[in-house]
């Protein structure tokens, strides 16, 4: 494809208009939206007002006047559709690691004693990670590999930390209660699960499901409704935009929400915070997963940022993606590899590429501007986030690429010194 | 005392310009910064720079470049002096109730088996919420009631909510691990607990203590160092004035901090968090309790919130308090008790007060420009901070606050309909 084509594609694009939601910064082709996403106009408006208005002129009358108090529970219903979800079963409150403890949690609190907790190895280690702290913790199991094996197949054959490779599979462990943790996409390939195959063999084997929707809610069409999700989680600074470290979004399927119970028992999680009864009684609905005192600067930019999908069409969205993918991988240097499927249906919006100079080569394209970033311990990701990239950008982005790799501009030792955040 | 002498005091008073460091609405005299702190000036210069700057401009890169990713442990240095803690004890994250259930869950991680939890009947209700949830998660058990009584005394005689009456005292339950959660100024009487002493006793029966600071930190001279306090956490919203459910910050005393363990083991607590290694390792030190990717919005107005402390010496701080506190009570109507101490030693820098109307007193303040909160069931409280109140500020209040009592001005339908928030 030549520039001119490129540039005909962003003429002849329905959501090229969606760029200015956006302010982005000048020279950079920005590629890690997968990460950080961009901050939204709307979102720096919005903190404005709230740190002016609401927060130094209102002050504690904003918990009521601007009602603050709900705001957890009004996020979650601006993200619910975007996730097939309906109004009242999301809601956004804490870190996803933490939302990741107390939907598990609440997936195991059935009454019947310790359970199962199954991670897949190769997804994000936060989710394992949580699982582990949640398992040593209330003395459930938690086994790690590869999600279809752990099902149903043969646990001598895992691999990863499987703790005991003489236990029997899950399809005969009826008796206690089992959760799948799983992720949508994977963040490091870009692989996407079939949900509805995978929930469908979980719920066969009698487990409950709680889907990591970090790397798809925004970027693609997710339902969690359609797919049967049982949980699910979702991250509010990568393709929503909520800005660095904005609080997480959890969902809990209609079915569930009677009698949800989470451990983490907080008093915005109380039935009735405002009386300061002694014992905690847990809210009713999704409300029982808040806890503390929400985040309200954070929070709100969130909320705001939202903003840059009204009136969009996810899959408009996801189609968008295919074809900067189709751009970006038609013509590869070589010694790159391809691990992203070329199968739009089998994968998120990313590209993955492995290179065995995979850190320098990535700051090498830093250092000319375009930002995607680097995982352990060969990977370049690069994010199609087709809210504020143009066709022209991963034109230039994969020139640029072309040009480090043929050049071995890469083998510089600035470019191969580790930072503090790889 | 007049007007005139008021404002003497404001003339002779050191502390009087730091109130240069806020923005204050007009009109209004602000005495519930015991519930959320007013907005320093800086908080929003440093928001705006983090929006526009450090999101928009550099994006991703600022994990690095403006080393978001070490900022927990920053602010958590500059707290440190505040409370008496050492360098590397102090790391901000979650929020109160969060850190509450990682701390008892660290205290309690002995390797002894369950334990016990002791928290303090009339204690802000999320202290005692969070030792249910992790009581019943982890099998520990949990009593509340009066601290004196549940460390020595007959468990018989205890109010609240214990458990099993019929259980021993815990000096004779040696053998397994008991930790004590006790807030160092209570919410709703500003009565302060001598810290040492009490620290001591927990200490002669063999329990750890968790100190909650969330009345005291950023209001007196807190020092768990000369309290030999173990772990405690803190709130960054009120007296630190960190903005609207900033993130709270917990202390670890520097004998916990080899194998410091807490259960929430999200990714940030790792001890090399970019390796992605999939088992979890924790993080040596304070870091270990990190948990998620954090809220760098909310936790960069907390950190530039700090800067009003700068030069600050909080003996002089609670001094001004408490000649405040000495005008708000110098003469207060027939018809309001007060429940805080007037030895000074004995409380914090809040005045509650008790009226069987309270509520619509509290109503009928804010209608005329005066900000206190109302709690259960029939308190006013007024926090006193003289970081930007005025000797005038109180004054005004007390004349407000005896005619709306003298009037009866409260006693209107609008003043006793309950918001939401109250």
């Amino acid at each position: 494809m030549t520039l001119a084509e490129a540039e005909a594609l962003d003429r002849a694009d329905p959501l090229a208009p969606l760029r200015e939601r956006f302010t982005l910064p000048e020279g950079v082709i920005y590629l890690d939206g997968n990460s950080l996403g961009a901050l939204p106009k709307s979102a720096a408006a919005r903190l404005q007002k709230v740190v002016g208005e609401e927060w130094g002129r209102d002050l504690i009358t904003s918990w009521n006047k601007h009602d603050w108090i709900d705001l957890p529970r009004r996020v979650g219903d601006r993200i619910a559709p975007l996730i097939g979800a309906p109004p009242g079963t999301v809601v956004v409150s804490d870190s996803i690691s933490i939302n990741i403890f107390k939907l598990l949690a609440a997936a195991l609190d059935t009454g019947s004693g310790p359970g199962l907790i199954l991670t897949e190895a190769g997804d994000f280690p936060t989710d394992g990670y949580v699982a582990q702290g949640l398992a040593s913790l209330a003395g459930h199991e938690h086994l790690s590999g590869d999600f279809h094996e752990l099902l149903s197949g043969s646990v001598r054959r895992l691999s990863g930390s499987v703790t005991d490779v003489s236990r029997p599979p899950v399809t005969a462990m009826s008796r206690r209660p089992v959760v799948v943790l799983v992720t949508e996409v994977n963040y490091r390939t870009g692989i996407r699960h079939d949900m509805r195959e995978l929930v469908r063999r979980a719920h066969d084997a009698g487990a409950t499901v709680v889907t990591d929707l970090c790397h798809s809610a925004g970027a693609l069409p997710v339902d969690v409704t359609a797919t049967d999700t049982d949980f699910a989680v979702g991250c509010g600074y990568k393709y929503l935009n909520g800005g660095p470290g904005a609080p997480s979004f959890a969902y809990v399927a209609p079915r569930h929400l009677p009698g949800l119970r989470q451990p983490l028992s907080g008093w915005m999680g109380h039935a009735a915070p405002f009386d300061f009864s002694p014992d905690y009684r847990p809210a009713e609905g999704i409300d029982a997963l808040r806890v503390g005192t929400p985040p309200i600067l954070s929070m709100s930019a969130l909320d705001a940022a939202l903003d840059a999908f009204d009136g969009i069409d996810l899959a408009a969205v996801k189609a968008k993606a295919d074809a900067l993918f189709e751009l970006f991988v038609a013509d590869l240097p070589s010694g790159v590899e391809l691990l992203t499927p070329r199968d739009p249906t089998c994968r998120g919006t990313q590209v993955s590429l492995r290179h065995p100079e995979a850190y320098a080569v990535m700051q090498a394209l830093i250092a000319r501007g375009v930002i995607g970033d680097f995982r352990q311990p060969d990977i370049m990701r690069f994010g199609l986030t087709p809210l504020y990239l143009r066709f022209v950008d991963v034109w230039r982005a994969t020139e640029i690429l072309r040009d480090i790799i043929e050049t071995a501009a890469w083998d510089r030792p600035e470019f191969k010194r580790r930072a503090k955040v790889v």
